[in-house]
């Protein structure tokens, strides 16, 4: 789930507590308690047009994907994902292979990560193809964990690589499902939160929810190793803007944060961790260029519109 | 959900019994096992141009449709609603108010029913408009009502009346929520089904779950009491055949029937219970005229398309 345009806000203002109590609705997952303990339900639609084109990519990559940005969602919170519901929109012009080319898209990332796709509604759509999926899961033992846990003097840091995403990595990224469960199983995190809109605008978003502060280190942001294209705009910039990394942005102290990144946890998965900044106590958002610092604008990957 | 076109046999053929068992994946809900117990799961889409008509209705109506058609299938399962999560993609030339009507048809109807909406997702659309609801729930104490249940020598009974759904009552219809737990607290139910696609398509779809066949009586058949428009089509045809009654269709013993029938347990919600016909052995689903039976065309409503 993402905090475009006003939706989430207006949710916020309106929501009722009722028979459940909504946690954390600023996270990548709703919080849902329940009697079986807490749950976590996440939502994300894909439209034709406006987050994919047809002629650039196959309906077994805009299934995959899908898939894969709600399972970013849970991996957000360290949680295990469980099962799908699936909707639709299916034009009337769309070639005969591609809604099961769709579906198999979206089931072979499903299957990956055990969960199970358990009911649907497919729909003629008089336009374009749309796909929304929803997605359960619950906390590990450890609990989610959410946005707003930063405290200053954590340190930040994220895995792999940014910016670039459109190359390629936004159809073909593996959701960080297993990462962030190993990361939360070895570490205190103290928030976390997977990178869709850009390294720029989720910082601003994990720090809004932890009411805090960062200072980011412009030499340390990773950058994707890419033949990079002659468009007038620098790497950092492109790996701070972007969007669409669904790598993980996450904060521990600082204690923790020198062990892990001396352990490197990940590297049998491939994935490499930097420490990119810290949290302040201020409430702005700094970028320290080799000693000059200058407030990061919010940016962000705002799709094609 | 439903069963249009061929997401759910898809899926239905591709489960793989995983960390979750899906049940009853041809019912109106997925049915999950969790460590609270079951929960029932939904999601349906309404899409501009193939659902509805910004000319004819307002967003308004809309967001009320999008959270009572999830409802409708919670009270096909006679579930409680709990918590829902909505995604909306916004066309470009949206009027400014009127994602602020959709968002209020659905929260309206969501706090009827004590529902809280607990996220979701926003999207610019590149052609119109599409919100889709996914809803959660749990069964009663009594467990969920499948359309699976049903035996031969059962009656066959509906709520209210049919036909004519057009003329209003698709976008102003009460789910049947209160109505369902009702009557699965008092009566032994063995199947229940919510009208969507129209009597004769439901009554195929809750006999091909239930493995049997069904005998309907024409006379029976409660049809709405409305000026009845000139298009060449009768009554009866209307009542079986044009969708969106979102009635509840539902089977029980012949001694609970007639003790139903004779308690008429909604009366004071306003809603008539009628017996309408009954289950049979035979896997066929026949319809008596006065005394001469036919075979029942699946017919159903078909949306624009």
């Amino acid at each position: 789930m993402s905090n475009e345009l006003d939706l989430i806000e207006w949710i916020r203002a309106r929501t009722v507590v009722g028979a459940q109590t909504p946690v954390g609705i600023g996270d990548d997952c709703a919080v849902i308690e329940t009697d079986g303990g807490p749950l976590l339900v996440t939502v994300d639609m894909l439209l034709e047009g406006v987050h994919f084109d047809l002629s650039c990519c196959t309906a077994y990559q805009v299934g995959r994907k899908a898939m894969a940005v709600n399972l970013s969602d849970i991996a957000a919170m360290a949680g295990v994902p469980t099962v799908g519901v699936v909707v639709v929109g299916l034009p009337t012009l769309i070639h005969e292979t591609q809604p099961m080319e769709l579906f198999s898209g979206l089931r072979d990332l499903a299957d990956r990560f055990a969960v199970s796709i358990v009911g649907g509604d497919t729909n003629r759509s008089g336009s374009g193809l749309v796909v929304s999926v929803t997605l359960l899961g619950r906390p590990t033992g450890r609990g989610p964990v959410l946005r707003s846990g930063a405290h200053a003097g954590d340190w930040l840091c994220v895995t792999g690589e940014l910016g670039y995403s459109i190359l390629g990595k936004h159809l073909e990224f593996s959701p960080r499902i297993r990462e962030a469960q190993r990361l939360h199983e070895r570490y205190p995190l103290t928030s976390m939160i997977d990178l869709s809109d850009g390294l720029a605008a989720d910082l601003h978003h994990l720090t809004d929810e932890s009411r805090c502060g960062a200072i980011l280190d412009s030499r340390a942001v990773p950058i994707a190793a890419v033949s990079q294209p002659n468009d007038g705009r620098g790497p950092l910039d492109h790996a701070l803007n972007d969007g669409e990394d669904f790598e993980l942005l996450f904060t521990l102290s600082a204690d923790a944060g020198r062990r892990l990144i001396a352990e490197q946890p990940l590297r049998d998965l491939g994935v490499h961790v930097t420490a990119i900044g810290r949290i302040t106590e201020a409430r702005e958002v700094l970028i320290d260029d080799s000693g000059t610092r200058r407030l990061l604008p919010r940016g962000g990957f705002q799709h094609q519109w």
